[in-house]
């Protein structure tokens, strides 16, 4: 039987993490890219689908390409930061299933249902991203995700051939001790969101 | 500076977790319900907008009135399972901003555009979905999540006012040992979904 992780893992994982706004000057290694990959590629999509596509934006030409899409409180935030990564949906990602998927052909669902083929990409793209944040923070990388940004520019700029689309945005590094992050806002109530049936 | 999880941890979390198709017979508590969205709830989401919300479906009652909704091979996974989360969205999240988001009111960017309240819903909800997954898997829980149901049929069952929009479902319990899940796909390589810029 498997046991809760200790309190210092649940801290930097949930408890005491923050969306960083700063980060420290420390590169992330191709390495520690690949690093991220490697775990969070585990984490579950329907049908093992894995529709989420990765550009990992660290040079100074590539971040001159993106920052023009950013709403100006983002550009701010992203303008410093050591690596942005652009999360994006593949449009086609159900050309994978046939070598992911072995249960059964699964390729005809979506292959004959776009809104099915839309739907499905964008929740488990958004799900993988959420896997990269939280892979982010298990590795001791800090992240600050964005979704305010004109997704129209970052696809005609970095995805001109249309197949994959911009879902959001996150800022990886390593978060500066003075001013990286604003105090934590609330959160809602177990009363207001759930219920026990 | 923070630094990686151990291994152990990384092994529970991503290398060798599974998606859980059978459950031991053990309950999960109220606690523990609570315990798992103490947890989640930390995780950021868009505007501090935190849309995901909550069935934790528990009786005999209460499962009886899902199972319908589910396709065969969910159903079957589901029907003795000792908790499922219906992760919903709730459509009129941004009523919570001036209470949650204090940097500025951002509720007319909602109230004004349909289209972006529904993205913002959907893409939020599905990442704290995925929090959901990871806490439970951080707290010792085994997760089995499905997207294969009738959403229309979950809505009318569960939240006839219209409000709250099922996203999708997760089983929650302590995996059977043997025969819990099956052997794992595979996942796409580094270079065929990601780039470095």
């Amino acid at each position: 039987m498997k046991h809760a992780l200790d309190k210092q893992a649940l801290s930097q994982l949930f408890f005491d993490a923050h969306s960083y706004n700063r980060f420290t000057d420390q590169t992330v290694s191709d390495e520690t890219i690949r690093d991220l990959y490697e775990l969070l590629k585990w984490a579950p999509t329907s049908m093992n689908s894995q529709p989420a596509r990765y550009v990992f934006v660290r040079s100074p030409q590539a971040r001159e390409r993106l920052l023009p899409a950013l709403i100006a409180s983002n550009a701010e935030k992203t303008r410093n930061a050591p690596l942005t990564v652009i999360v994006a949906a593949d449009s086609v990602f159900y050309e994978h299933l046939s070598s992911q998927f072995k249960a059964y052909d699964a390729t005809p669902m979506f292959t004959g249902n776009a809104a099915l083929a839309e739907s499905t990409a964008f929740r488990n793209s958004s799900l993988q991203g959420a896997y990269l944040i939280m892979a982010a923070r298990a590795l001791g990388l800090d992240a600050g995700a964005m979704s305010g940004f004109d997704a129209t520019k970052v696809n005609a700029e970095f995805f001109p051939d249309s197949r994959w689309k911009a879902n959001f945005i996150v800022n990886l590094g390593y978060g500066a001790t003075e001013g990286g992050h604003h105090p934590r806002g609330p959160r809602l109530a177990f009363e207001q969101v759930a219920r026990i049936e």
